[in-house]
């Protein structure tokens, strides 16, 4: 008697909303891998971050049943859309958790910004292997050609080997050009930060408003960087832990003394950065 | 001739709202000690996380002015919150961001959804001294008054010694009780996770809706842990920093061969949790 191999369920999520391209690409390449459900926001919500839904209703909408396939649209935010898809539409863990194809670059400090990274570490939390791909084009008409065949690569290489507990993948992929895709680096979050520029404006009643236009400031681009990786053409796959803890400064701030006491003129003193 | 102590300037956000009991509490700690600047949502935002408001015009709404005081109220996010009161009020840093008292606690995976954190965070990526405090009390009539002087002595002594480049503080402070608090521990973030169970309802129109309503599970109450501090009595201080890069699985990760090959059957197994 010959075992049927089972095909792996694989749960589909992004930020951009359930008909931007970089998703449809991605739902392309997972229904060549196994059973796959999505469950994706209704309409663009970018930079939401790890947020959840907590003070109106969320909504479930199926949009699509086949063979092998399902497909919901969900009203709330790329958390939401992994918590619903766990606990309500599978009621159970899927095998892999794969998020985007992010229209933009989630490297660096922008994992932190990212609704469709959130969703990877939520579903980390979860432990379920979960990875985010993101592209380094912000266009609505990006390419994704070239990335195809290297995100079917990492989500089979994950489904085989599965990831550590807790552990999940940033997976950055560069912007096509006429130079081919080098490779993959697995590497570490650069550090950076973003310039914002907030564009300020008058309305037509005289008050004032304000626009988030921030440009993204590299200041680390070392060796074994998310960001040197990208800028050489290759692929960066970081991998990611939610434990915000500093270890490092367990034992410094340990020796800060905070217990209340009498209280002199010599600490109303403007703050100094340690080191800095 | 005697110089002057210039005060120090701090700007103080949170994530209830620039209404709730615990950012008044806050403001009125924070004006003993210096200049306050307040910039905060003008209605309750929690669970936004790092979420910023990329798609709809921000607007800061002038509340009250008095010698060394402002207030502003803002219709983003707390992190909004903050690039508008660094980049558009202050045009500059502060000496210190305080961000809270927050109703609910702030330990273990909660940081992670957290408003009035992601505030502390994206003030320790602009290199601000920031630190955020919570109260392990939901309640909007919480009671504050056991935490008053032990959130001035922190927030003092992170203003004589300031903290580590990148490095915040995440505190949280135990509900009023019977026993007064024991001191304060400076420890890691524990495990944890929230269990959800949503509350499927059936609306008049008889379409399905959802609640999330999680219940907190702490899996980890270890020695050293912000959950095992409170449940001591103490105030517990973790310091953290916002680098996700799990350091101990780029070895790991970087010996899976992610190069696109030939697949083969084999590799259609469902994954397993390496250690798992």
């Amino acid at each position: 008697m010959k075992h049927q191999i089972k095909k792996p369920l694989i749960l589909v999520t992004n930020d951009d909303g359930i008909n931007a391209p970089g998703i449809r690409t991605l739902i392309r390449i997972m229904r060549t891998l196994g059973e796959v459900v999505v469950v994706a926001p209704d309409r663009p919500r970018s930079a939401q971050s790890h947020s959840i839904t907590v003070s109106s209703p969320l909504r479930l909408k199926l949009i699509e049943e086949a063979d092998g396939y399902r497909e919901y649209s969900c009203n709330g935010t790329p958390v939401d859309c992994v918590k619903l898809g766990t606990k309500i539409v599978l009621r159970g863990n899927p095998d892999l958790l794969v998020s985007g194809i992010n229209h933009g670059s989630n490297a660096s400090i922008n994992v932190l910004y990212s609704g469709t990274m959130a969703a990877v570490i939520e579903g980390s939390i979860d432990m379920i292997p979960s990875v985010g791909f993101s592209l380094n084009d912000y266009s609505a008409k990006a390419i994704f050609d070239h990335a195809e065949e290297h995100i079917r690569q990492i989500a089979l290489k994950v489904l085989r080997r599965g990831l550590p507990k807790g552990v999940s993948l940033n997976v950055n992929i560069p912007k096509i050009s006429e130079q081919p895709i080098q490779g993959v680096q697995v590497c570490r979050q650069a550090r950076g930060t973003w310039v914002e520029e907030f564009d300020e404006r008058i309305d037509p009643r005289g008050q004032d408003y304000y626009w988030i236009t921030g440009v993204f400031s590299k200041a680390d681009n070392a060796e074994g960087t998310d960001i040197r990786a990208m800028e050489n053409n290759y692929i960066a796959v970081v991998p990611m832990q939610f434990d915000f803890t500093a270890a490092d400064a367990i034992k410094l701030i340990g020796e800060f003394d905070f217990e209340p006491k009498k209280v002199n003129n010599k600490e109303h003193q403007p703050a100094r950065t340690i080191n800095g």
